[in-house]
């Protein structure tokens, strides 16, 4: 895959950066990747999900679920980086077996969709590394029940991705479900090229080892300089963008079937560096539907953005039929890519032609192999810049507080936390 | 409905507002009011939005559609304020009508939703005030391509909804199609109240005169002081809050059927208040599942954020059943709505824990009636806050320069924006 930074250089974008400031954050960049490559090498936590395109076992995956080779739709119950990966890659790809996410647990969501779903021919993927998750167990006894209630054997039609220890290990254990290893060291927004992000793609008939090999071509890629690794040049611009005043990062696909991942990168990019009072806040668009509704603001707004493209160089196309509609003609006998190639050239031009930030990432297209390019490259540029910043990119403290918060409110022990919540301040108008 | 904003005071947060700067703001707001009463006693453009709730005339959209009674799916051709307020009421509200969305030219994309279609059960709706945007027409023009193919009489399954003059009124007159007016001085960011966001949910069997009730309940309550309006507290506490530092806005409700409404928030304020390098930037995201994403950026990131928190009081339950899995037996016996609850009460005073300010908008139940409370409110909010910015919030000039650049490059015509496209600077790692 390709990174383009020319629009991110100061001779374009304010704030922009210059080819010199580049050059001496290379010295930073090959200090980082001595760091990186040492945390690889030793397996340590969050590092080693750099190496799963080497050490992620694809027999055992489709091994594991092969008992559901029949399954017209599959279900996975998870949530954050425990559905996110998956579903970028079934929202990403065709496949004729449908795929479903249990990532909320909004009662009337839940309802409609376990009232449409034919549960006798669904696979259902429970996935939590703790097996504690409170949603995603929630999700999983009213799915089970739901399937009880249909008179489905819930112990045929699910399987689970989860710790060495836990719950959901246990009831694996005494049902004699499939279960797969989350491995260890790999945070879940880290995880799509996993057990956790692979399996439902699995599933799906997708060629996992070509996800893979697309990571892995990225991963040769890691080099010293930001200059030789597409993956460190994003992570290193991005970095300096916002030093530079572009805290938020508007991921802007120019495909459909990338709606997913910009929500996937959304959590990568928040969670991984979001601390300390330091982190980009990303911001998920589409090309070309958000030209007519964000743009605007990216062009005349506060200049603390940058925008990043991301798009497939190649793609089925559709033609226009011939039109004499005056004044339309011009879009007559053409085609939608076309119209959505220069949609896409023309807002990135506009975007520089205001002195706005943006960095272009193209993909040849969007299949397994390229999907597997981008979110590894995405992956690597996220752990760059979080030694860049200085922050601890494999951790999440923050959430800790709202989830005992949440538990004591429900009864399931006494926390301090939950105690706030009754002494909110209110100025109420209605 | 109910606007709280206990958690953006300064006693809570920072960036905070203290109360008596809100009193001193106030007496913008009494002036603010004052000029959009007059803009919408004079019908002025953009103010004239604020009066829908009482101009629409619901039963001339139900008799335009009247001929589409018996299809089974609604597909609306519109991109922008033309799809998105249709698109918010759609995903709101259940309906055994679905309702899709062309709002974009992926050509992938255009062609898996055509594939799925059944065209002879589909009623079309193409929306443009202008009748010349090209995303719009293209697709238009490919929909009716797909009807010939498919043997279906395009004119007996198509209607229009735009301006008074233009290709698409020509059309319409042409094959005397069913044709709704867009109604003046009306842009399409603020249009879900009138034929543009309506005809689509009339389609679908919902009650459209319910969403002006709630809409009209919340003109009735605009007001001269921001403590008196839900509307007008809401959006003066915005505009304060980013006078104060919190430029980004994330947009966060409780509710699966509101994420698109979150979509809509966000064009409507990004469009409407990006600009003089002013405005907030809108985030979109969704409890409880950006729990897992977003949080720990919201929490332990820079503090230049608020979060918008909306909630229904009331919703359709769902139990869940009792377990006896070791350290979830205080999640069996509850509910998810229950779960759902806790979690919102949690983040929001884990986000006040951290002094980040947040404000909670609460309607009581996600129905017609609510949908037109909450959209009208953040529309009011929307124009006053403009007047406080002293922007000109009815008109987004900056997308013009792409629009000319594309249809340069698609020779529609001499455009010097094109030019500039090939001159692009570019600095490629790969």
């Amino acid at each position: 895959m390709r990174v383009d930074l020319g629009n991110a250089l100061d001779s374009v974008a304010s704030p922009g950066v210059s080819r010199d400031a580049l050059s001496r954050l290379d010295e930073r960049v090959a200090d980082a990747h001595e760091r990186i490559e040492t945390g690889r090498a030793d397996d340590e936590h969050g590092y080693a999900a750099l190496n799963l395109p080497e050490t992620t076992d694809t027999d055992e995956i489709r091994s594991a679920v092969e008992p559901f080779a029949d399954a017209e739709t599959v279900l996975t119950v998870g949530i954050g980086g425990s559905a996110l990966g998956a579903a970028t890659l079934a929202n990403g790809l065709d496949s004729d077996v449908d795929a479903y996410f249990l990532d909320n647990v909004d009662p009337e969501h839940v309802s409609a969709l376990l009232d449409r779903l034919s549960l006798s021919d669904t696979a259902v993927n429970v996935v939590s590394r703790s097996g504690t998750t409170a949603e995603t167990l929630a999700n999983f006894l009213v799915v089970r029940d739901a399937m009880e209630s249909a008179n489905v054997d819930w112990t045929d039609r699910t399987f689970v991705t989860t710790g060495e220890e836990g719950n959901l290990r246990n009831l694996a254990d005494r049902h004699d479900l499939p279960a797969l290893d989350v491995p260890d060291g790999v945070p879940g927004r880290f995880s799509m090229l996993s057990t956790v992000g692979l399996a439902c793609a699995a599933i799906q008939g997708h060629d996992i080892d070509a996800v893979l090999d697309g990571a892995h071509a990225e991963a040769d890629r890691l080099a010293g300089s930001l200059f030789e690794s597409p993956a460190y040049a994003y992570g290193a611009a991005t970095y300096a963008l916002d030093e530079r005043g572009a805290g938020i990062n508007a991921m802007m696909p120019y495909a459909e079937s990338l709606e997913t991942f910009a929500e996937w990168f959304a959590q990568l990019w928040a969670e991984s560096l979001g601390k300390d009072g330091l982190g980009q806040t990303p911001v998920r668009a589409l090309g070309a539907t958000d030209q007519h509704s964000q743009l605007q603001l990216y062009r005349a707004g506060p200049s603390d953005k940058m925008v990043t493209f991301v798009r497939p160089t190649e793609r089925a196309d559709r033609s226009i039929p011939e039109t004499d509609l005056p004044g339309l003609e011009y879009l007559g006998g053409g085609s939608l890519g076309s119209l959505l190639s220069a949609e896409f050239e023309a807002t990135e031009a506009s975007l520089a032609a205001s002195g706005q930030p943006n960095v272009r990432l193209e993909i040849d297209r969007v299949d397994e192999y390229g999907l597997g390019e981008l979110c590894y490259c995405l992956e690597a540029a996220c752990v760059l810049a979080g030694e860049l910043y200085s922050v601890e990119t494999f951790v999440q403290p923050a959430v800790e507080w709202g989830k005992r918060a949440a538990r004591g409110l429900l009864g399931g022990g006494n926390f301090e936390e939950a105690d706030e919540v009754a002494e909110k301040s209110t100025l109420t108008v209605e």
